[in-house]
C-alpha cells in the first residue's frame, strides 16, 4: 500500500504504522487547533495536554511509582552519560558494568567527573554474554552502580536486576525500554534515548527517584543538565522536543490498546524466539551469545565467510529486509527487531534465512 | 481549507505551509525509501544526503564562509548559553550586554564559568532600546563578547553589528536568524534555537569558526558539548535530531525558492512596517521601543488598561489570531511575525487593531 520495507535498523527505528498514519493526518492542524503539533507554543493548552498524557501514560504503561519523577529532555543517551555522574556524584565514587560499546562509554564520561570504577566486564570474551551477580565487584559506598540493560551492538540484556545491596542503581534502556514490564522500583535512575521504541531521534527519557534530585550541584553543570531544575520546571526550563514528545505519546496508547508492557513482552518473545530458532538450526549463520543473555530487540548473527555476510546483506536489502549489517565493530547481522517491527517483518527475515542458506550451501 | 489559524506565539511558531504539506505528504515514504525520516538510521544513505543537504543550503542562504563549522546539535539556546562559556572561555573572562530576559539568562549562567562580566545593559529602562555602540564596555582581553540578537520578549533588535575591537562576537540569534541577510564573519559564533524561523523544537544551530574550536577542554565539559568533537563528527558524535534537521532543508528551500535572505528581508520588513504604522498612529495601543531598536520579528504593544489588552487578547484569539497575548513579565500584547506568518495574517492583525480601537473608544 505504502510500499513500507521492513527496517531492521538498530536506531532510529520503525515506528509503529498506525501512529505514522496518525501522526500524518493531524499533520497540519491538530485536533482542530489550526496548528501543527510542530507550530504549538510548549506553554499553550494544546501542548500542555500532549506532554500530561504522555506522562501520565507512561507511568500507567511502565507502572512508574509516585515518588519517581519522569523527564521529557534533549541530548540523547551520551548527554546522560555525563548528566548520570554531574548530579549523582556525590561523593565521586560510581561504578560501572561495561558490557558493550555504550556502557563503555558511559564508563569513560564517568571518569571525567570522579573515581569511576569498573564493577564487571565481559570485554575478553567479547561481550557475548551479562556478567552474574558474583562477578559483580560493587563498593558499597559508591554514589550509583551504571549498567546499560541491552546492549544494542552486541545482542545482549541483562536477565536479572542486580542486587546492590543499597547502592542506587542506575540503568541506560535506550534500546529496550517498553519492549517489557520492568520492576521501576528496583532502579533510581532509567534513562532512554527515544529513538529506538518511544519517539523519533531527539528526545531522552529520564525516569528519577525522587530523593536522587540534588540541589546543590557543581557549578560547571548547565542548568538544563540539572534533573532537580527540569523536575521542577516539568521539563519545561526550556522548550522541550515537542514533536517527540507527541509521537512519544501515540506511541504509548498505541502500547496500551496492545494490551499494554505484558502483551508486548509476549509478541516480543515470540519474534525473538523464532529467530533464536531459525539460527539456532542453520549451518551457515550463528549468534555468539549466551542464551540467558540474549536480547529480544537486537539479534546478531554471521557466517564464517565474509563474502556470505556481504552477500546476505546485499540481497536482503533488494528483498525489502533492510539495514541487517552489523555493526561496524562486529561484523555481520544484526536485526533489531523492536516493538514496532512486525511479526510478519521477522517471519519474511526468516523465510529469506532458510532460502539464502539453501540457495548458498 | 485547512481552517488553519494565524499563530503569532513566540516560538514554537509557525512553519511555512508548503513546508508541512511536503512533510506530510512524504511522513511515511520518504523518496521511497519506503521509510518516514522519523525512522531512518542517521547513518543512512538517505538520512545523510538529508543532513549534507541542509548544510550546504545553510551556507548558501547564510552566505556563510568556508572557515565556519555548521553543527546541527540538541539542547536549545539555554544549553548554549553554557556550552559558549565551556568551550570558549579559555581564559575565564567574557563579557556581556543584557537586553532582555534571554541574554540575562545567559549572562548568569556564563558566570557560573568565570568572569562574567557586564559590558553593557538597558534594564533600567525595561529593555526598550539596544545600547549604543559607544555604551559597550568591552574588555581588551575578554575571550568573547555576548549578544542575544533579537530580543522577543521586548521586541528589540540590534540595529548594527558592535565593534569588539577584536575580541570574538558570540550572538544568540534564535528568533532572528534566516530573517534577513547578516555577515557572518564579523560573528565568531551564533546560535540558533529552531523553533522560530528554522525547524520545530529540539534543533539548535550553532555556526562557529574554526579557529574557536579548542581541543583541551576542562574535564567536566560534556563530550556531546564539545564544538570541536562536534565538528570533526559532522554533528553525528550520537544519533542528532534526524526529523527537525529534515524539516530545516525543507524551509531553507522554501527561503531558496523565495529569493533567498534579501527578499525574505524586505518581505519582513514590509509585514513589521505596517503593524509599527499601525500601532504609531492607534490612539490605544502603543509600542514602547526606540525606533532605531524595533524588531522587525517581535512587535510588542499595549493598552493603558490592562482590562481593554486581555479583551483584545480574548477577542483576536476567537477570530482566529491567536497567541497574542504578551510575555508574562511585560504584559499587553506581542505579535511574533517570523517567517512563515504570511502577510495576510498580518493585514488581518492590522485591521483587526483598527476595528477593535473603533469599538472599544
Amino acid at each position: 500500500m505504502y510500499d513500507r520495507i521492513y527496517n531492521f535498523s538498530a536506531g532510529p527505528s520503525m515506528l509503529p504504522l498506525p501512529v505514522l498514519e496518525r501522526a500524518r493526518d493531524e499533520l497540519l492542524n491538530y485536533g482542530g487547533s489550526g496548528m501543527s503539533v510542530m507550530e504549538m507554543s510548549h506553554r499553550s493548552k494544546f501542548f500542555d495536554d500532549i506532554i500530561v498524557d504522555a506522562e501520565k501514560l507512561m507511568r500507567e504503561v511502565m507502572g512508574i511509582p509516585d515518588n519517581y519523577k519522569v523527564l521529557f529532555l534533549q541530548g540523547g543517551a551520551s548527554l546522560q552519560f555525563a548528566s548520570v555522574p554531574m548530579n549523582l556524584m556525590k561523593t565521586g565514587r560510581a561504578d560501572y558494568a561495561v558490557t558493550g560499546q555504550f556502557s563503555g562509554k558511559a564508563y569513560k564520561e564517568g571518569q571525567k567527573y570522579g573515581d569511576a570504577h569498573l564493577a564487571a566486564t565481559t570485554k575478553d570474551i567479547n561481550f557475548t554474554r551479562i556478567p552474574r551477580q558474583s562477578e559483580l565487584d560493587i563498593r558499597p559506598d559508591a554514589d550509583y552502580f551504571h549498567i546499560c540493560f541491552n546492549n544494542t551492538i552486541f545482542g545482549t540484556k541483562w536477565d536479572y536486576i542486580p542486587d546492590t545491596k543499597g547502592v542506587p542503581l542506575v540503568a541506560d534502556m535506550s534500546s529496550c525500554i517498553l519492549s517489557e514490564p520492568v520492576d521501576v522500583s528496583k532502579f533510581a535512575l532509567i534513562y532512554a534515548g527515544a529513538q529506538k521504541n518511544v519517539a523519533p531521534a531527539g528526545l531522552t527519557i529520564v525516569i528519577v527517584r525522587e530523593d536522587m534530585l540534588r540541589d546543590e550541584l557543581p557549578a560547571t553543570v548547565p542548568t538544563v543538565c540539572s534533573y532537580k531544575t527540569m523536575a521542577e520546571a516539568g521539563s519545561m526550563y526550556n522548550t522541550p522536543p515537542c514533536y517527540p514528545i507527541y509521537i512519544c505519546k501515540l506511541v504509548l496508547e498505541w502500547i496500551k490498546d496492545l494490551g499494554g508492557l505484558e502483551e508486548m513482552k509476549k509478541i516480543n518473545e515470540r519474534k525473538a524466539a523464532k529467530l533464536y530458532a531459525c539460527l539456532d538450526s542453520s549451518r551457515m549463520f550463528n549468534n555468539p551469545v549466551s542464551p540467558e543473555s540474549r536480547s529480544i530487540m537486537n539479534v546478531t548473527f554471521r557466517a564464517e565467510s565474509d563474502e556470505i555476510n556481504a552477500k546476505f546483506v546485499k540481497e536482503s536489502a533488494a528483498a525489502g529486509l533492510q539495514n541487517l549489517k552489523g555493526h561496524r565493530s562486529v561484523g555481520g547481522m544484526r536485526a533489531s527487531i523492536y516493538n514496532a517491527m512486525p511479526e510478519a517483518g521477522v517471519d519474511k527475515l526468516i523465510k529469506f534465512i532458510e532460502d539464502f542458506e539453501k540457495a548458498n550451501s
